[in-house]
């Protein structure tokens, strides 16, 4: 006999809770590989039925871990903005690309992940609000020197994918071996040019 | 009986040749995941032994692949370094990234290649040597502006990974629907304020 909706509620809340959270320790340990149904629910105490009775399927549960990534992420990111906000535009923009390269380095598991993840269908519209909220932290930082919502738009896609390539070809050590402060030396290079140029351009 | 090692050169190098044809036709069709030892080895009509005999292991067979595919690459490069000497260092780091997105575009499984593959064993210094050659074509654009030897390396990586980055998350839609208008703009916007700001920086 199936209980009534009503009453299942609250099981399916606490099944959520405790799947995302061994899900979130498997990918932070293991990658995005190790992410199986069949062992997350057999440790969450449950069936892979019930487990996709919750997330809908495997890509579900993956946009749910990445999501909470994203949540994780937001912290830093926000302290470095609202710490700088009295700052020029470049110091700003590098707070900002620098609490990003820490989080990526000390999560690196879970940075990929996100990456990674090839979604076979749509992510949900709050997975890509939160993703739009973080470039909306590069968007504010160079609202006073670029005038128009869309060119802000375009300015902080190219600023991040920029610190993001750096990041994520030094990891994989794609073009030299990884070096920390090469990274960032790389990153403050390319954010501080990248600034100078806004302003450049803003006053001629 | 074996042949004298001298008679089995040519077999080799013939081989070689024909093997790696049939490595690049199926990178460039089916990415990286499509290449198999075995599928190749038939379609060479030789053994598997005969194939890690030339290329040492898959590993070898990719490098081998990845390094055609720098070598393919370096020709739009040189094309646009070669065209653009007399301009401002703008346009010409515009030139270059717009070649390098262009292969990109027109090349997405090879050059995805290129990234994606984990080398188990170090890559050989003739395929270092090729990389670093393409990343000094940067150097020498940026040379007007940047009198150090290591600032203008990590002027170069920093710029070659910033457009790589853009390219990269575009093609997977990490941030946005894959546009390659978008893609151009982004590109633009990034290389042209870095160069304003590397010319600024200079007159300081």
């Amino acid at each position: 006999m199936t209980a009534p909706k009503t009453a299942r509620e609250p099981y399916r809340a606490a099944l959520r809770t405790k799947a995302l959270k061994i899900a979130e320790s498997t990918v932070e340990e293991a990658g995005l590989k190790g992410l199986q149904a069949r062992v997350i629910a057999a440790n969450a105490g449950c069936s892979v039925g019930s487990l996709y009775n919750v997330f809908g399927d495997i890509d579900g549960l993956v946009v749910a871990v990445n999501e909470r990534t994203l949540e994780l992420l937001e912290e830093p990111l926000k302290r470095a903005f609202e710490a700088n906000t009295t700052k020029p535009t470049a110091a700003r923009l590098t707070a900002l690309a620098l609490a990003y390269m820490h989080f990526a380095f000390d999560n690196q598991n879970r940075w990929r992940a996100v990456f990674e993840h090839q979604p076979q269908s749509e992510v949900p519209a709050h997975y890509r609000e939160r993703q739009a909220r973080l470039l909306s932290l590069i968007e504010k930082t160079v609202s006073g020197e670029i005038a128009t919502p869309e060119m802000r738009i375009r300015a902080a896609r190219a600023l991040f994918a920029s610190v993001h390539g750096i990041i994520a070809l030094a990891l994989d050590n794609r073009i030299s071996t990884f070096n920390a402060a090469n990274v960032e030396g790389e990153i403050r290079f390319i954010v501080a040019a990248a600034a100078r140029g806004l302003a450049e351009a803003q006053s001629t």
